[in-house]
């Protein structure tokens, strides 16, 4: 019998049958195919990096939904540093959430731009912030023009699951030199299109119910029919110590993916834990290291490609 | 007897004491008491504008919450409306929603900043953007050191009506010279603490159903107790043009405040009515307007301005 994490297939058929693709998807989906077939002609190896948390809107033409905690600051600096290890980057990433490099600058970069004026005007970065903003735009600009990121948004689960569907089937066409890395904080739950009001919920209505459905776990189509050659990364967030390894083993043998990175909320940008079929490895910043700078990503990223290229070697045999 | 848009004192006063505030809102409080005084002491009309939506979390250690639709684009601009008329502004905003002046900074700044190394690095603004953008630095930096823009910021919908509270009757103490504009979009649920589990919904758990409370219009008590010499402006937004008039008339009869902006959802960047006990006044935009990247604001904004203006002089009679 199929559980409620592992929906059959006609389950997930019937489930995407029912969503109604965003106008831009076409386009999307183009650009990551030119971005994949490019990169595998110069053997480049290509991450897919989903970042950010998805909604689900309580009414069709939307004005509240629901939505997960999630920035993306995890999927915006895994992405700087898979760039660093040489791979080409599709950042599959939330409408404004958290981008590489990006997100380094200052909040309000209009504390640190001065106005000089004169014949020719210019604007500079305060000498006070150049030694850290430069690395920044160097290594930004590197990329950007070596043509190694590919920035693509969604907002809403629908979009995310359309696209990340597309994504992962171009990412299929690099067989084991593909890896999809499934930062992206997805909801559990949908609201199913025939119970949504067209119009805004008016408050004179009084208290309301909402009767949310699960949404179909994607890792088991995208493993299986997606993108089977892929090295697939998933993460399990806790907030529960206890259960943590456990569902991560879980993960593994419902999916028959490769890594599970499990974290606890609480500790998440300091320590995780990388669970395969047959090792468990927990990476922990010290003290010092976060004092010094070093961010978790860093060390997971590394072990990461790590494990990504023995399986390579594996699959090339 | 009370209906759901009109709580009795006595309800709104329970509802309060079942808020959990922030550990910051004392800190918070202080800031804005200081700049209301010193703007007082000036004879500068002083307005808070909020903006943004709020979240309402679904879990105590908070994964997922519901959310309003807001970026905060009408806040924020207004906010720089303001502060062009002479007004000092208390700019009380969702965490990472939009802010005055930095909204208009291109999102990937890191595209238009150049490196130039040598003994001393320095990096500048592409020539191509500095006609833009020099205009908005140095309007930010002007209202920055004049000290005429206050920062203050919210997440959870119970953090806002907890500073919404504290920075009305800060307001209040500038007599007929404070307003309130308020631009944010407040959720009309919540999710009541008892019913609140404090670990993330394990998925494994099935569709689930949640139970909405209403929250309680805090428009009266902000009228009547909290700044009561205040000029108050609220919002409703619709998606209904039938709905619209009426509902702003209705509220003004409910709450005994000064101002609705009435507007559409899928109209609101270019048409807005500004509705009054005995006006009712239609601003739009023409596409030229548009075209030449006039924003509605800045109408809506001037007439708000003389509205409060004589309102004023009838109160100082």
């Amino acid at each position: 019998m199929a559980t409620p994490s592992s929906p059959s297939s006609a389950e997930y058929t019937s489930f995407f049958q029912s969503l109604i693709p965003e106008e831009s998807i076409g386009a999307k989906k183009i650009q990551i195919d030119e971005f994949t077939r490019k990169h595998a002609q110069n053997n480049t190896r290509v991450v897919l990096v989903t970042s950010g948390g998805t909604t689900v809107p309580l009414e069709s033409r939307t004005v509240r939904f629901l939505d997960n905690f999630s920035i993306g600051t995890r999927g915006a600096t895994s992405a700087e540093y898979f760039l660093k290890q040489g791979y080409a980057v599709v950042f599959m990433h939330r409408h404004r959430s958290l981008q590489p490099f990006c997100q380094r600058v200052d909040r309000n970069i209009l504390d640190v731009l001065t106005v000089t004026e004169g014949p020719e005007t210019v604007i500079t970065v305060s000498p006070s912030h150049v030694k850290d903003l430069a690395p920044v735009v160097k290594d930004y600009h590197k990329y950007r023009d070596q043509g190694m990121l590919l920035m693509v948004e969604f907002t809403t689960l629908t979009d995310y699951l359309l696209l990340l569907r597309e994504a992962a089937q171009s990412i299929n066409n690099l067989g084991c030199h593909g890896a999809i890395y499934l930062a992206a904080a997805v909801s559990d739950f949908y609201i199913p299109p025939e119970q949504m009001p067209e119009h805004k919920i008016q408050s004179s209505e009084g208290p309301r119910h909402l009767h949310l459905e699960m949404t179909p776990k994607m890792l088991k189509p995208l493993v299986k029919e997606w993108a089977p050659k892929a090295f697939v990364i998933s993460f399990k967030l806790e907030t529960d110590t206890s259960l943590l390894v456990d569902k991560a083993k879980k993960a593994l043998d419902t999916y028959h993916h490769q890594v599970v990175v499990a974290n606890l909320l609480e500790t998440r940008k300091t320590e995780v834990v990388i669970v395969t079929r047959n090792s468990e490895e927990t990476l922990k910043l010290s003290d010092s290291d976060v004092l010094s700078g070093r961010e978790i990503e860093s060390p997971l990223v590394s072990r990461l490609v790590e494990f990504h290229h023995q399986w390579i070697s594996q699959n090339l045999k």
